[in-house]
């Protein structure tokens, strides 16, 4: 409350509406499975992987964010007219640059969308090594 | 994933750690239960109502938002030190001004703590009249 | 570079376009002039002051930040709709309340106008009482 | 006020310290000299090219934001602690995909550092071809 979508694999989908209306709002992690300790570890944040959002001035990916379990890492905020403006359609995308530390990292992302609230992804393990 | 911690009434809870523990960690909404559509509407969201929390710089309250059910109507982000800091504790609190449209507002606020994460409140119904 | 406007007295503004175009860009500071050390204080950021801004979705304010001097206390992000929606004007409003520490504070704000850019008000000055 | 601190080629500054300080503060932007209208173009900033800064709970680089003249196109949070912690350094950094529309882009950044406050780079001309 907020409701929180979460991801469903959207090849378990039948309808074509409703698959383009999951992916394009869901958060999609890429990272590689295994990071160095201390050292930069890029991971990028898109929203929408084989569908496209709008960027309309009223409906657009607002922000996405990025949690290593219940703990913030990074926040991207976008605008309506990044992704080309009204009529246009996109994904909104984001690299960040950490530098992990302990073990072992449970990454999740959390997009907003400025009609359809808020959207996470599947958490993503990443195996932090010395 | 990050999971959301839901404010729990703190009158249910024995242990007096527990009680303090959900308590400044939750943001509380005060408003009227009456809005005029098209005039100005002060909704306070403040985090802790009998308990304060830490204001140390790794770890406090970072950011509330204000959501009327899926849809964003306002966000606050706060620094450490501006409650006092180091050693301090207190209450992070802001009060938007929104104008509300519609018949009925559904408003609730997510918290979050850096060392705690996201906290969010019960819904709070707010009638909109002409 | 971005340009950050700055408030110019409307009073020594001749031509009435012009003095609305600043006022309503223009956040404006509420606050008392003496603050109580380690007590909430409570600081009004208002954008605008005898003048309103739209709120549509191509043209609203975004967002304030207040300062003291060169650091940020709190800033607070607003989203097209809130004060009315598509066609309507008012004033984006927040209060912080402030837990002020030392001698003095130099409080500022910046406001954003999605199309006018970045906007600041005058300095003002609070004396901190033990 | 707040005051912006402007970057200055630092080849052109004496003191290490100095150079050190200027360099680790200021914001600096990696993209092409050409984008393409209507085609995804990435744009990184990096705060920090030749020295490092402090990722400790007090002092971190909390946030960039990049801007096409006036206008705001995206903009990043980062949280002490997501650059290695406490007693480590490093350079924030995030990687923006925009879409460009019009003849040219005169990008921007600025960084916040939570003790040294606001910092902005030169601006960067791209030419944005059909």
């Amino acid at each position: 409350m907020p409701k929180i979508n979460r991801y469903v694999d959207i090849s378990t989908v039948d309808r074509e509406a409703k698959k383009d209306y999951i992916d394009r709002h869901s958060p999609f992690l890429t990272c590689a499975a295994t990071a160095k300790a201390g050292q930069k570890f890029p991971v990028t944040v898109r929203v929408g992987k084989e569908y496209t959002h709008p960027d309309d001035n009223d409906h657009y990916i607002k922000s996405v964010a990025l949690y290593n379990r219940e703990t913030l890492l990074a926040e991207a905020g976008f605008v309506a007219g990044a992704l080309g403006g009204q009529g246009q359609k996109g994904q909104a995308e984001v690299t960040f640059q950490i530098v992990p530390t302990g073990k072992k990292l449970e990454l999740t992302a959390i997009a907003y969308c400025t009609k359809h609230g808020l959207w996470e992804c599947d958490p993503v393990e990443v195996t932090v090594e010395e």
